[in-house]
């Protein structure tokens, strides 16, 4: 195991990783369980229970709808489950799947397994949500079983309580021909398909009578989209040809071309720029071509069209296989919901920082279907001032301010971050930054200068990116309010409302970013931590590894997955075609 | 682990298995290629290899296919696969699949994973056989890749010796509505596509609004066939919903039904008739129905109708799933082929006892595809006696037909099965036979007397049952003939030619009956060994895994195998539907 030091700064995050290694393998699954039970341990007494207990109705059993399901006290409530898939996928080693790194089968776990564990019943119907009908407090669901008794395929069910976890699709920026002629990665079916049709541009390129310019093409592997997931299934295939295709093939072992194209500056440009330019630096070394500032303006059977950003410059490319990967778009049924309640966004369903969708009654979304709209300060400033000017005599003193300071930084995220970017240690330095150097103590401002001194703080607002990390912390705070809807009801625990009278019910919810990993190939991983830290390496992929396994929903997926990466270090990658 | 005395004769069998036992866990693999190796270690100098190499196109990849390339010298001769699939599957096993018990991919291997450990070079192309051309010695092969350039998908392939290996397909007898609603057996598509079928009846059969009747209708399970791969199936079934599928569906639990139809009067009527019996006590306890004598008469998407052989009634059971596994048909390009070379069996291609097809030239059918025709011995009567009397005294003396016997019993093997079901010892017990009593060195007989001892010979002939031990022992037999080709032109070693002159090239091929297991569920298999032998029960069950283990093609699936046992017996079965 060589550590690759490639900046010195990544030195302080190995430190951290070699701890983070040692107590991710001592531990195995604790790490995993930590996390999500860290809401999980409330019981509640039988007795305090209403006789009729509400109806929640959950969408989905991706990150966000297990996660809330595992966290959930199935006790307090009458829950059923609506999904197609009868199974939680562990996502994140989608990438992996597509090669034979590990077996599709190994990362998913019947939801009945997981919800069988809860003490009280929780119903599953594996069928599709078809119409949300808000107004009526129901769904609409259907089955996708093609033998079911006609008519009974469709049913609708009455809800209290509303969880909306049902993810997102492939977006294809509707780009001519992407759908018909590109394979998306965003479940266990697409990263099947993509390992079959890897297979298949290989045994195609080794038929008889192909010229060699009819063979490059069948192995022409074109990725789409620069991001993480692109990125890491460039590294896998990179890694699966090198490894193991070129024994099995040998005689078109060199006509393989990889290519990612990417309309941005840089891959990987959500992550430090260190990670980004190591990863285009390996793919350089490894043969993997990078194109950036390309966008695809369509895609035929038999080429890609992409057109230059710089000087408009069209080129066409023949191809194998396209693996499409950029960015995700709403599924239909949330359109016609959205349309209905009168929400205008079209990326995804806006929910309040309580992850309340907007415009409705005890409907929550969350995950990659949904999108937090953070309240400006500014829309509350006057309301702010209102409450904090306790002696109502128009301006406010530093410990007036002082008073609100908590509940503004709980309930606008935003400032905090804002402080951060400013590298300013406190609140108050925010009047005194506006007020010049004053001595903190003697500020006072009137409403004009509060509204000044906190003007700039909405500016760098970010949404949250559609990730199973942020999905699981989302499913996991969801669980716990619902945990504790009754006691919260008589003892709100969030901040003040500044609008109204009072506290909010909960604290709203907040994103911990933890880590983000991005496998390189070569046994080399990135990882992004907070605080700029970086790690890259091989130590990395270690790190990975061990964090992965940890993360697994089940016993049964651990041990499958650790059994799956011992035998491809044995045995290599299987490319039968099945 | 409790042996389950069934029959006072299987103690004698367990003595056998007890040992095999020990010997298959302890050698591992070694069993496995003890067999296979016996023909195949023949090293050729290359100093009398002919520059130009004979071409061998080899069609198929299953038991006979893939067992003739591992034992073929490969430096003999220039050798070109052709197979749709592009691994080998271990297809015993195929029932285990089903139910999950192992895993798919841990049952196969890639065919160039096998070809690229020969010494020579071996070309595989991923393709079908659409014709074969014997007057022009060359075939035809289609691609069913659909990405690949128009007009480059079909390819020709000239040949010296062909050797057809391409299996069968599963038999619907022409009966209404199999083709449309039932599963099939046969491949591992197959086996994956009756995995999710299991889980959508379960899923179906949970959908709120249906009746408990619909429910029911959900759960039946029908499998048409009692032979070894049905009765397998329903066991594995039962076990995969006993054992995983209650836990997970335990609303259902009570509703499922598995239907075992059989058109003759017993299950497993091709073992010995106790180990049909305690399979269909097994059964009955298990509550598994068997309903014998009944004939399939049509399918429809509800119901399965069927007719009574005793009384002609009529009887109609609506189903869930049905699994249709009644024997096999022959596959249209070999209908085609045989249509060609006027054969006009229909149910597979009509071989010599070399495996050659009758009718053609240096083309050779093994496995599935091909059925041996034995020669009579009746037929070559004449000329038999002729060969034999060689003072052309118009009678046999027993010292002349000793100097034929070796002879007889090798190329009309079904005297030696007349003597063994006559109980007698020696050839010349025949002319005894007929000639009354007579002190047998006396014995004289005239052709009309030869004729009427060896009349009754020919009337026990049987065909060889299509199986992995029947197409494998063919594969490793044609390899070892081709191997040996040059060698035995000038040193023939096969029996006399009676009605030519000289020796044949090549014994004609024998099957060796070795074992024939059944397992039964519940950890129970039976076992039936040559003599009469059977074994029952859990040891046998046991036996069954170690004999299976180490028959695995290869040390990566031998482990993954093993693997899927163990996290079976830890985890149980996944229910996940993918």
């Amino acid at each position: 195991m060589r550590f690759f030091s490639f900046f010195d700064r990544s030195t302080r995050a190995f430190q951290f990783s070699k701890l983070t290694l040692l107590f991710a393998v001592n531990t195995g699954g604790l790490v995993a369980y930590s996390e999500s039970k860290l809401y999980s341990d409330t019981s509640v007494d039988l007795s305090q229970v209403e006789p009729k207990k509400k109806r929640v109705v959950v969408l989905g059993t991706g990150w966000a709808g297990t996660t809330f399901l595992k966290n959930l006290d199935s006790s307090l409530y009458d829950i059923q489950v609506v999904s197609p898939l009868n199974y939680f996928a562990f996502t994140p080693l989608l990438p992996s799947v597509t090669c034979g790194t590990v077996e599709a089968r190994s990362i998913v776990e019947p939801i009945r397994n997981i919800i069988k564990k809860k003490n009280g019943e929780i119903q599953f119907w594996e069928a599709e949500c078809v119409k949300i009908d808000a107004a009526n407090k129901r769904v609409h669901c259907r089955s996708n079983d093609r033998i079911i008794v006609e008519g009974k395929e469709e049913f609708l069910l009455d809800y209290d309580y509303l969880v909306i976890a049902i993810g997102a699709l492939a977006s294809t920026l509707n780009i001519p021909g992407v759908k018909e002629h590109c394979h998306f990665l965003k479940d266990i079916e697409d990263a099947q398909k993509i390992r079959r049709s890897v297979i298949d541009c290989f045994e195609r390129a080794s038929l008889p009578n192909l010229s060699e310019e009819e063979r490059k093409t069948a192995l022409h592997f074109i990725i789409v989209g620069g991001g993480p997931t692109g990125v890491e299934f460039a590294a896998e295939l990179h890694d699966f040809v090198c490894e193991d295709l070129v024994k099995m093939y040998p005689t078109v072992q060199n006509l393989v071309k990889i290519t990612v194209i990417q309309s941005g500056d840089h891959i990987l440009n959500t992550y430090d720029e260190r990670i980004s330019l190591f990863a285009e630096r390996k793919f350089q070394r490894d043969g993997i071509e990078v194109q950036t500032g390309q966008r695809v303006i369509s895609v035929s059977d038999k080429a890609i069209t992409t057109r230059a950003k710089v000087n408009g410059q069209i080129y066409s490319m023949p191809y194998g296989m396209i693996v499409w990967s950029t960015g995700i778009r709403i599924r239909p049924v949330l359109m016609d919901f959205m349309q209905d309640i009168g929400q205008k966004h079209k990326r995804a369903l806006t929910t309040d920082e309580w992850l309340r969708v907007k415009g409705c009654d005890g409907i929550y979304a969350l995950g990659d279907c949904a999108t937090i709209h953070q309240r400006k300060i500014m829309e509350d400033i006057s309301a702010i001032f209102n409450v904090a000017d306790k002696d109502k005599s128009g301006t406010l003193t530093v410990k007036e301010f002082q008073g609100v300071i908590d509940d503004i930084l709980v309930r606008y995220p935003q400032v905090e971050h804002y402080l951060k970017r400013k590298h300013m240690r406190n609140v108050l330095d925010l009047l005194n930054d506006s007020k010049g150097n004053e001595s903190k103590e003697s500020i006072e401002v009137d409403i004009e200068g509060f509204r000044s001194a906190l003007s700039h703080v909405d500016s760098k607002m970010k949404n949250l990116p559609p990730t199973a990390q942020v999905a699981a912390q989302q499913g996991a705070y969801l669980a716990r309010c619902f945990n504790h809807m009754k006691d919260s009801e008589d003892n709100a625990e969030g901040p003040l409302r500044f609008r109204e009278s009072g506290r909010h019910q909960f604290q709203p919810f907040r994103y911990k970013h933890f880590w983000k990993f991005v496998p390189l190939g070569g046994e080399q991983a990135a990882l992004e931590l907070p605080g700029d830290r970086i790690s890259i390496g091989h130590s990395t992929q270690w790190l990975w590894y061990s964090v992965y396994a940890s993360k697994q929903v089940s016993w049964r997926t651990r041990s499958l997955v650790v059994s799956d990466w011992t035998r491809r270090f044995i045995f290599g990658r299987d490319s039968s075609r099945i």
